[in-house]
Parts: structure tokens; C-alpha cells; sequence
């Protein structure tokens, strides 16, 4: 099949769609900064996904983001990510080849053209790739995701708990090596299987996958999702030129982009780290939990994390403060840079934010698929802001 | 794509053959019975597969077995079979919905129809299901396999050695689930996502594999493979009917249709079964060693085997005497029926017989690919025959 993207301006023309954005190195390193605080701890290095994008914008190729409303009914889209251990990612790089080939595939299977991308989660690693693909292959990127968040797994999106569904997911590698995966509505099935392919290519894959339609992408995603995450990067990085506290702005940026309330509840240094399951790699997963110790007005306080990629839960002395969806991040005090769980060291200093996740992440099928209940721990999901109502 | 298969003799007709064997029951229980003896202690239960190619047969469905000379050199074929652990199978039967949802799949990747099947291997599963399957799907069965025994993994053939590959592979499962695994020329790692797509399913996956054009057959294929399996069954049954010794008649077959020689080096009772790596089922693969005391003239030896799914190493009293890719069989002296490394047990009582391997599976690629050393042993490969040259 000839390659039947053409370009985003072209496409967004026969759209009658006059109103988008461009995104320049400036948004793009503005976007992947808040979608690296807002993936509570996973998503991977920025540094790779950024310098791809920089490049894919350096020769020409336009990225162009638009508003989910405006998006025709018909068209098809498609998510494009990494899926595996962040960890190897530094050992193999991405490229537009690469995800040329898992989108083409993806096209060949469906028997139909994609024409926009859908970012698939908040991430250092997926935001920026969701900005580099949509550059490299032409078409534009909705103002969406099926997250506002990182999450280890493909199946934990708005998609699946609104009735859609990852498959087929095209899974490709380096070496141009090819997996479809169509189980249907089994989403739980789609990440077992693509899960086992990364690790079969050798910790990490390229997928093109939640191939859903503009109706659908309307009535299930996270929208302005993007947007969240810009205004969050803006707010920190004026904050940095302004020696201004980058917490604060944060916050402030969250309430106005969003209207939710964040919360500052931790201060402390990282004094215990337990990675589990012998290699943090060898089930495609970082998985552990953290110790800090309180620093300043905390001092004498202990707050202990738990993560699977991303942070999961949170304890002050015990005190459950948040549990998944809800987002936690650790960010640098100075900087508001947020410290992941694939790069953590014992001795880091930070401050810990709690954020709601967004309402579509909070039903009760998403209670389920990727509450506390789901990973493991025997605990029922109370949202963040009423197990920090005292703070208020 | 509708199916654009028609009917076998119609696919006949067009390539203007007229020479073909029409396969009816006691030709395909001849040709199991055949094929299990072949398959080295592997290839699982015939029982699964004969009732399914009878039930086909039944239905009025034609199967129809063709000369490899015959074939068109520029037709699409391709081979259709059971992977997974053999054991788990008697819980998830076959269907022609599965085989035809696999085929056509394939056929859609592919972009051209099937136009004939080739059976994979020699085994009491792959086998018939080789034959329902052109059946079911309405194409003739070519007079060749990739192996002219059983293997554990899928890259194990004359084909991979002499060249093909098998990607792209289509893997399915009963509730109509769809993988599609193109690897290009690396088969060990479609094997390997083979076999984590089948665990993933349940242990058990239903295949389209590797897509030969009618010229790459007859290249590289084990030629006559079904004619051996045919006659080394109709050899065994005459024997059960006229109270000859099967034993015996399996070796004239094998004599007169391959022009080989086989061994007849052991008879004992099975003292101890070490089965590995915990379940039996959890890699895949059924792996482990067994040990058999003689009895009658081989009284006071001991034979000991080890097993991957399929025998693999004969020795006797600590003597080499059979190496992979040369086949192994335990029968029992009565019946000649195979005894199998999924059912036996203590106590059960056989013949071994040891069958030189088809020249295609003996290259240096056969040897370096499914020889001793692949296997972890630390032996050079030496044909069967040298090692029991002072038995001719």
C-alpha cells in the first residue's frame, strides 16, 4: 500500500479546520516537561523523545495540534508509543522508519488511511514521540490522550473504560520485526501479548495502536490533555526564568487550566529504595517501593511510595494520602524537574505533589481496571482531594 | 477479503493435474498412525486430530493429496498446525473456524489467496490436522513437510535450513483471538513469539505459517514426506491384522519407500521419568529425561532418553547411539503404537527404533539448527547408521 498520508496543513484544509496550533521546539520542550510531572513518575527520559522531535521540526516537518471538537466524526486515527522498560530505551533510539512502519502496517490491516494521532499517555518518552510521529508521518495530533497520566499498562485508558479497545495494536522493533495483535475487546489479552513481544525484541517495542475513529476519540479520551500539559510545563519553566517557586506556579496552572486542586504535602530525601523481582527489567516493568525522609517542616515525618513504572501510593507515617488514578509527583524543589522512578537514587531531594486524576479516569470501571485493588494492594480508592481535605 | 478459495478438485482441475490421492479414513488413520511412529515420542494425541479429519470426510468435505512435481511453481501455499504444549490440547479442541479465521488472515497480510496447504511436521496432531484443514478450506494437501518427523520449535525445518521463512505467521486461539508475526528471516525469534503467544492464549495456538510459493516447496521442502508416513502406517496396521511383527514391517517399509536402513537397538520397561523445570507445561514444552531397563535379550542394560517435547538422545549402557535430527521411537512390540514423551508412564513397555533422518534435515544449516548442540549437549552430531554400524 503507497503511503496515503500527504501532510497535516493538507489534511486539516480538507477539514475546514483554520484553527490549530504549531508546535515549535519551544511547546514541544514546554508540553514534554508537563507531561513528565504529570506521569507521576514514569514515562521515561524526556531527553530522547525531545531531541527526535527537535530533529523531525528541524527538517521541515510541521506539527500541527488541533482542538478534538473540531476533528470530523469519520476519520480514523491511531495512538503511536513505546511500550516496554524504559530503561532500554537509551540503547535503542527511536526513528520516524520505525513508526512509519507500525503505522503502514496498522494501515494495511485496517484497509484504511490514519489521518491524526492520538498521544497515548502523559510521559517523557510518549509525549514527545506522539509530536516526532505526527511530523514524520504527516498528519495531525489531537489535543487528547487516554490518560493525563502515565500507567504501566495499554489497557489502563479512558478508551478501554469507555468501551474501546487497543486492538489491532501494531508492534514493531529496530530490526523491522512485525506483531499484530487483534484480540478484540480483550484488552487485558493485547497487553499480555505486546508485553511478551517488547521483551521478545529485547526490552522495547514501537506500537501503533488504539486505531479509533474522531466520534470515538470525542467520547472517550482525555480532552486538551495536551493543553494541561503545556500549561503545566509553561508555568514551571516561567517559574525557573522568574526564580519563582515552580511548585506554586504549578499549582496555579493546574486550577487554571483544569480548575482542580493540587496538593504540596512532602518534603524529604530519599533514604531507602526496594527494587523488586530480582531485575527491574525482566518483566518489562520497574517495580519497588521508596523511602523518604522529611526535610524542613516535614522533618521527622517518613512518606513511603509504592511504584509499578509509575508511583502508586502514597503514605505520610502510615497515612494513606493517594491512591491510583490519582497522580503523584516528586519534583525538585528548585526546579519543579520530576524525579522518576527509572533514576531515582538514594539522597534525592524533593517535594511530593498530589493531583486528581481527571474524571474519566475515575469511573467505576476505572476503579477497577487500575485502582489500588487492581495492583495488588487491599485498599478502596478514595480520591485524593477528601484523604487530603485537611489540607484545603 | 472473501474467501477466494474454491474447492480442492477445482484448484486441481485449473493446474491441470489428474493424478492425485483422494484421502479418505483408513487412508488418513494410516497415514496418522505413520506419522506418529515419525514423530519421535512428540507430536501429541492422534486421537483429537483423526476425529476431526473423519468428521470432515463426513461432511462431504474432499481431502486431496497432490505430487510436489505437480505443483505450480508460482501458487501461494502455506501450512497450517497446532503449537503450544500437547497436553493442554484435549481441554481446547480444533475447529475449521479457527484454521479458516488463521488462513484467511494470512491470506489478508498477504494480500493473495492460498491456494494449497502444506503439512508442518510428522505428528499424531499436526498431521491429521494438516489434511481437515485442506478439507475445511477447500485446497489439496501437497505430498511434502518441513520435517518428516516432529520438532519442539517452529523454525526446526528443512525449509528454515534451505532458506524460507516462516513469516509472516498468523497465531489464533478459540476465542478468535489474532496475532500476526513477521519476523523477516528470523525464525528462532518468530518461534520464540510463537510460543509466548500461544502461553499468553493458554498454552494453546492454532497457526498459518510459513507462506511457500509452489517453486519454494519443491526447493526445499521434505519431498514424499506423507508417502513415507503412509506407508510406514499401512505397514504397522497389515502387521496388526495378519499377527506379523510390526517392528519388522515398519523396517521393510521404510526400507521400500526410502530406501533406508532402521535399527531395531533396545527392548525394556520404563523405570523412571525425570520430567524438568517444574510443570511440564509452563516453557511450553514438555522436557525432561527418562530411563528404561531392559528386558528379554537386553537384559541388564539400560537405555536412557531425553526428551524435549520429542526424543532426543538414545544412549545404552552410556553408548551414543542416536543423535537429532535422526529419530527415535519407543513402540510397543505388540501394536507398534508410539509410545509418547506427554503419556508415558512407569512400567510401560517397548521397542526402540532408531530411523536416519531425510538428507534435507542433515546439512550443515540441519545440523547447526536442530542438532545435538542446539539441544545443549555437549556431542557432535554422527549419523544413526555410523553409530549402529555394527547392527547392519
Amino acid at each position: 500500500m503507497s503511503n496515503p498520508r500527504s501532510n497535516a496543513r493538507a489534511i486539516l484544509e480538507k477539514w475546514g479546520i483554520k484553527n490549530f496550533r504549531v508546535i515549535d521546539k519551544e511547546a514541544i520542550s514546554e508540553i514534554t516537561l508537563g507531561a513528565s510531572i504529570l506521569a507521576t513518575g514514569g514515562g521515561g527520559d524526556p531527553e530522547i523523545g525531545l531531541l527526535w522531535t527537535y530533529k523531525v521540526i528541524d527538517e521541515g516537518k510541521e506539527i500541527l495540534m488541533v482542538d478534538p471538537i473540531d476533528v470530523p466524526d469519520g476519520i480514523q486515527t491511531a495512538s503511536t508509543a513505546c511500550l516496554g522498560a524504559a530503561i532500554v530505551l537509551t540503547e535503542k533510539p527511536p526513528s520516524g522508519e520505525v513508526l512509519n512502519l507500525a503505522m503502514g502496517r496498522l494501515e494495511q490491516y485496517l484497509g484504511r488511511p490514519i489521518q491524526a494521532t492520538i498521544p497515548l499517555e502523559c510521559g517523557g518518552v510518549n509525549s514527545p514521540v506522539a509530536y516526532a510521529a505526527a511530523g514524520e508521518l504527516g498528519v495531525p495530533v489531537i489535543d487528547v490522550d487516554g490518560m493525563n497520566r502515565a500507567f504501566p499498562e495499554l489497557q489502563m485508558t479512558s478508551w478501554v473504560t469507555h468501551g474501546v479497545h487497543s486492538s489491532p495494536t501494531v508492534s514493531v522493533d529496530n530490526r523491522k520485526n512485525v506483531t499484530v495483535i487483534d484480540t478484540g475487546d480483550d484488552d487485558v489479552l493485547a497487553e499480555t501479548l505486546a508485553r511478551r513481544v517488547a521483551m521478545a525484541y529485547g526490552g522495547i517495542s514501537w506500537i501503533a495502536t488504539y486505531p479509533l475513529t474522531g466520534k470515538q476519540v470525542k467520547e472517550t479520551s482525555i480532552l486538551y490533555s495536551q493543553s494541561i500539559a503545556w500549561a503545566v510545563g509553561r508555568a514551571v519553566m516561567r517559574a525557573r526564568r522568574e526564580h519563582l517557586d515552580p511548585i506554586g506556579e504549578l499549582l496555579k496552572s493546574l486550577k487554571k487550566e483544569r480548575n482542580v486542586e493540587g496538593f504540596r504535602v512532602f518534603s524529604g530525601k530519599i533514604v531507602d529504595i526496594n527494587r523488586d523481582f530480582g531485575s527491574e527489567t525482566n518483566k518489562g516493568f520497574t517495580l519497588g517501593s521508596v523511602t523518604v525522609d522529611g526535610i524542613d517542616t516535614y522533618k521527622g515525618q517518613t512518606a513511603t511510595l509504592d511504584f509499578q513504572n509509575e508511583w502508586l501510593n502514597l503514605r505520610i507515617d502510615g497515612k494513606v494520602l493517594c491512591l491510583p488514578p490519582d497522580l503523584i509527583a516528586i519534583l525538585d524543589s528548585e526546579t519543579g524537574e520530576p524525579i522518576r522512578t527509572d533514576i531515582m537514587k538514594y539522597g534525592y531531594r524533593g517535594t511530593i505533589v498530589l493531583i486528581p486524576a481527571h474524571e474519566r479516569m475515575r469511573t467505576a470501571k476505572g476503579i477497577e481496571m487500575f485502582g489500588p485493588r487492581h495492583f495488588g494492594y487491599d485498599l478502596d480508592y478514595v480520591p485524593v482531594e477528601e484523604l487530603n481535605s485537611d489540607r484545603r
